[in-house]
């Protein structure tokens, strides 16, 4: 219940490729964003998961990708939870499929319409609990032309993004209203 | 457009009442879930918000809540972002109503179907961009009957839960898809 009380959490999936060359990728449904100049996304890792070779990987080559999750691959990215031991690659293991671009080091996933990459910044361990805080800053950005209008907002909607609600449940926002900047009435 | 890029992001507003009686209520993007035992979220505040008075009022009572926004209330939560001078509360201002609920000391919103009580646990600045993590541990939880499944699992999307994209767009989830805990295959 804890997990579904912070409201619709992002649905990500973080791509990221071992020192001696084995590829990852994982579902994280903590991805916020920390700023925009410089542009920086965190995510956190608990302690209770075993998807510690995705911090591992991190740590060793500095470099991720962050893919939004859509419509169409939610089983295969919810799959990515799964345990699997070291050595075995959820690219192999699914649809998903790694696509490298302009020599970036973590791989990206093909059918997501917004894949980000990312270097490490700076952990920050929460001693309340002791899950990790990763900051990353973006340093690759590529997005579906498709899903962007002309004043650059990305429709989301357009590209059939999903969200998460506690730890089973995937959503896909179906409308959307977009306000003005307010001042005061 | 970096606003967007994280995916959807949770739409709540963060209710404070200042040490003097005043009450205060603001949309925020960033909450994030940290853990369940104890149960803790967290949020973000940008040194560029204006909404210092929602985080003097935790740092000065230590108490503030977590409120889900739905789609009956886009419009007044999205006006909270409005630059009002310090002593005029945003609930004077909409539709919005505070509500009280067991002593706790911060306002909850009425309209909302999920009201968290919250204590200030830690701040953590960061050093990267001047942003500042906000985490509480859960105190108080008032979620409505009627979403709350017989497991436990709280239905969202019954409660037209809204979502946020980018700075100004906000999205109702209307579909949804629960999965299974994996194993590898």
């Amino acid at each position: 219940m804890i997990n579904s009380i912070s409201g619709y959490k992002s649905a990500n999936l973080i791509g990221t490729k071992s020192k001696t060359g084995e590829t990852n990728v994982a579902v994280f449904s903590s991805v916020v964003h920390y700023g925009s100049n410089p542009p920086i996304l965190g995510f956190v890792l608990r302690p209770t998961t075993v998807k510690r070779n995705t911090y591992d990987n991190i740590l060793d080559t500095k470099y991720y990708t962050i893919n939004h999750i859509n419509e169409a691959i939610i089983e295969d990215a919810h799959h990515t939870s799964a345990k699997y031991p070291e050595g075995i690659s959820e690219f192999d293991k699914t649809e998903l499929k790694e696509e490298f671009k302009n020599d970036f080091y973590a791989p990206f996933v093909k059918q997501s319409a917004v894949q980000i990459g990312l270097k490490h910044l700076q952990s920050i361990d929460i001693k309340a609990n002791g899950t990790i805080l990763i900051l990353g800053e973006i340093t690759d950005l590529h997005i579906n032309d498709a899903i962007i209008e002309p004043d650059g907002f990305i429709d989301l909607m357009k590209a059939k993004t999903a969200v998460v609600n506690g730890l089973d449940t995937y959503a896909i926002p179906t409308k959307n209203k977009r306000l003005t900047y307010q001042r005061p009435k």
